[in-house]
């Protein structure tokens, strides 16, 4: 049974067999070094060349063969010792040599940290940059994050509920992904840009508690510090909690992720700092104010919370008002006469929760009054015709017992920036796709079938 | 601070806050008695009339309102107690009563288990079917299973990695759902049917234990015992292991998961039988064994795990062969000759899991060797040329060192069937769609702007 590098500690003595990438070679004479990497680390293979056979198989081992061995596990000679390795002290005496795969000289070198390389080469052959220690490390821990995530917010009575990807446009300002539905000729299905109306639907059901980490979807357009399309983002939606409980929740669970995960960082504030929209542009010219006493740490985590947001903002091109946040953003109560005579002045119970200067959570308590409602689709510019139509279902829901509820959701990949210290997204991601949408490894976007359209419905328009 | 009702437990004489939907009200002269209902359960709440202002409020209530209230725990009389309620011993003597929301009366009954309402009307009031227990139940119990196959498999070493869902088409013989580039012009992505090709990628990327609980798209004709378009499966992919291996780890979370999950179920047999595909087809006459001693117990599990399955299946329409499995599946080493002289006599590594008759997850040791991989590109009549340029990619990666690798997909909403003893898919996920892919709440698909589909660069078909 093949155990991991690492499992070599503890079976000084013991016939083992490991399987995995030689990393590297070292010929010293008779002897041959190899240095096998698998999953966990990395193991030292001694071929002694007593066995010819053997001697000559070792001998035709390049880097990035994967091999599996049986020897056995004894201790180095004391000068022979590396104290940077875990398994150092030790090497596995090589009796048995299978070559599992051969591997060709890869296009860029994957022991280092990979920055100076060619980003488009690198996501060519992302299969081949993920081998990198730094690629590796940042995904495993992306997932120790995820499952922190998923246990805090299961131990505080949270239910992780799967919202449709196939579904129906809602009109939050970022452009979408649309399919032809194939069987409703002439319609089509939008991939979501947020869960928004399902997690208040949620909330109508009475699940009081719902949490997902859900992939988000914008077609937005090329830039080159994004990963194009998709994100992932922990969404969160609750009945009967105030903001501040809201914000209470969130600020536990960041306290005790790093305090987790990234032991050597340190939180400047705690608790984390609640700032009003008018004090941080005041204060700081900012609404994302970053608050790290030295910029220059890369240890250092300020959390901050933005709360007190307008609630709109003049659209002069338009002459009307639009949402600040969205438009199922609740105003606070004592600001509602102020709905008709200065929306200007209107505060919002939006929060932001900003880190580093990188806003990297948002939301709010939701609107549940169907009055106030229809009040805010007036101003936004909704005819009150199209406001009913486009969002009947919700309207509808709210008059079945609609609890007071609101939420936030954390950009997941986002929050991993600072946390790993990356640069950016596509360095916490498994597979990022190019600022301007193309998958460098499989190819997508591609041209489709003739024989797809027609059963789709739709023509590709011809260029004029 | 808002307490659940089940935190009433042990706060006799107590003042408490409580929140919810009054679930049903019984007058008795002058007490008015309201069953409070939240996410933990039901509190009974009582009115005894001293206070003639919140009295009258009280007289107003109806169900499905949400309230809030305060008051004092108190002991039942010995009379009133129910033992059938976990609070049943106690009620709330309200001091403070305030309407949160009213509710219109819901179109069919919530107290229910709902199967006898028309599923056209449930699904449009999805929001108020998830209000019955049964459902509510199912959703809490579906997300305890994720988060312990989560954790089952990352105690074994396992990383949860996200791969795309904006995509390129992979020929596994579904119609894939897909999307105009409107950064590529004349170009498309696709929703995945399954991430097979990026979890092999992980598996060159060194990675060797890769999971994700992942959505899959597949655009499939109407079928009543579905729900269209989505699903979740439980994606596994792991390097190194034996397919006894893999089997012998998924039969040890099934047994786990009923274990702690389900301890009313009975398995009928561990270990689960193996059963290759020929004496499956000799002894059952089917590839699907339903192995229950007793069909009637509603708590027999019966697993079995089918292996030894053909490679091919002859398809005599198009002269050729097609996969049983899909096109990355191993033959097994020794049938390798085979596929020359012989290719009806092939074996393949595939592996299924069946449950009372139902494959509830599928899965393969993968092709590693170009050579092969070649040959039934050949076999199945994708041309050489073909098959170069489709999965020169793949081809190309494994050229850099592949590891031995294999997986297994366990439908996740389909394994939740049998487990919580629903009939179909809809009763075990949140939103789903009619068979013929509506989602009645939202009313997807719909139409989309003009605008937007010539910023897309396509047009809908004209019918002739």
């Amino acid at each position: 049974m093949r155990i991991y590098s690492i499992e070599i500690l503890g079976k000084v003595g013991e016939e083992v067999e490991l399987a995995g990438w030689v990393d590297s070679r070292r010929d010293h004479g008779k002897l041959i070094f190899i240095d096998l990497r698998d999953k966990e680390g990395l193991a030292q293979l001694v071929f002694r060349g007593e066995d010819e056979n053997l001697r000559k198989k070792a001998d035709e081992l390049r880097p990035e063969w994967v091999i599996q061995i049986k020897g056995k596990v004894v201790e180095r000679p004391e000068e022979m010792k590396n104290p940077n390795l875990e398994t150092g002290n030790l090497e596995v005496g090589v009796s048995e040599l299978e070559v599992l795969a051969k591997a060709e000289t890869p296009p860029f070198p994957l022991d280092t940290d990979g920055y100076e390389i060619n980003e488009e080469l690198r996501l060519k052959y992302r299969y081949l940059d993920l081998r990198r220690q730094r690629l590796k490390r940042n995904l495993v821990i992306r997932h120790q994050a995820a499952q922190f995530v998923r246990k805090f917010l299961s131990d505080w009575g949270f239910t992780e509920i799967e919202t449709p990807y196939i579904t129906k446009g809602t009109p939050e300002g970022a452009r979408e992904f649309v399919m032809p539905a194939r069987l409703h000729p002439g319609k089509f299905y939008v991939l979501p840009q947020s869960p928004q109306q399902f997690k208040q639907m949620l909330m109508v059901a009475g699940l009081e508690r719902y949490f997902q980490l859900a992939r988000v979807f914008r077609d937005e357009d090329p830039r080159a510090d994004r990963a194009y399309g998709e994100a992932t983002q922990i969404d969160i939606e609750v009945s009967f909690m105030s903001q501040e409980e809201i914000l209470s929740l969130i600020e536990e669970m960041f306290i005790e992720l790093v305090g987790k995960l990234f032991p050597e960082k340190r939180i400047t504030q705690v608790p984390f700092p609640r700032i009003s929209y008018d004090e941080a542009m005041a204060k700081y010219k900012a609404d994302k104010p970053d608050l790290r006493e030295n910029k220059e740490d890369p240890n250092e985590l300020a959390f901050c919370f933005i709360v007190g947001w307008p609630m709109f903002e003049w659209n002069e091109e338009e002459k009307r008002w639009d949402p600040h946040h969205h438009i199922f953003t609740a105003p606070r109560a004592s600001d509602i006469p102020l709905l008709d005579s200065d929306p200007a002045k209107v505060r919002s119970w939006q929060h932001d929760l900003v880190l580093n200067g990188y806003e990297i959570a948002g939301g709010s308590i939701r609107i549940t009054d169907p009055e106030v409602q229809a009040k805010v689709f007036e101003l936004v510019g909704i005819p009150k015709e199209e406001g009913r139509s486009r969002f009947e279902h919700m309207l509808e829901a709210f008059s079945y017992g609609v609890p007071p509820h609101g939420g936030i959701a954390i950009g997941f990949d986002r929050m991993l920036i600072p946390l790993l210290n990356e640069p950016n997204l596509r360095e916490v991601m498994a597979f990022p796709k190019t600022g301007d949408g193309r998958d460098l490894m499989t190819g997508a976007p591609s041209e489709i079938e003739e024989k797809q359209l027609k059963e789709l419905g739709i023509e590709i328009k011809k260029k004029k």
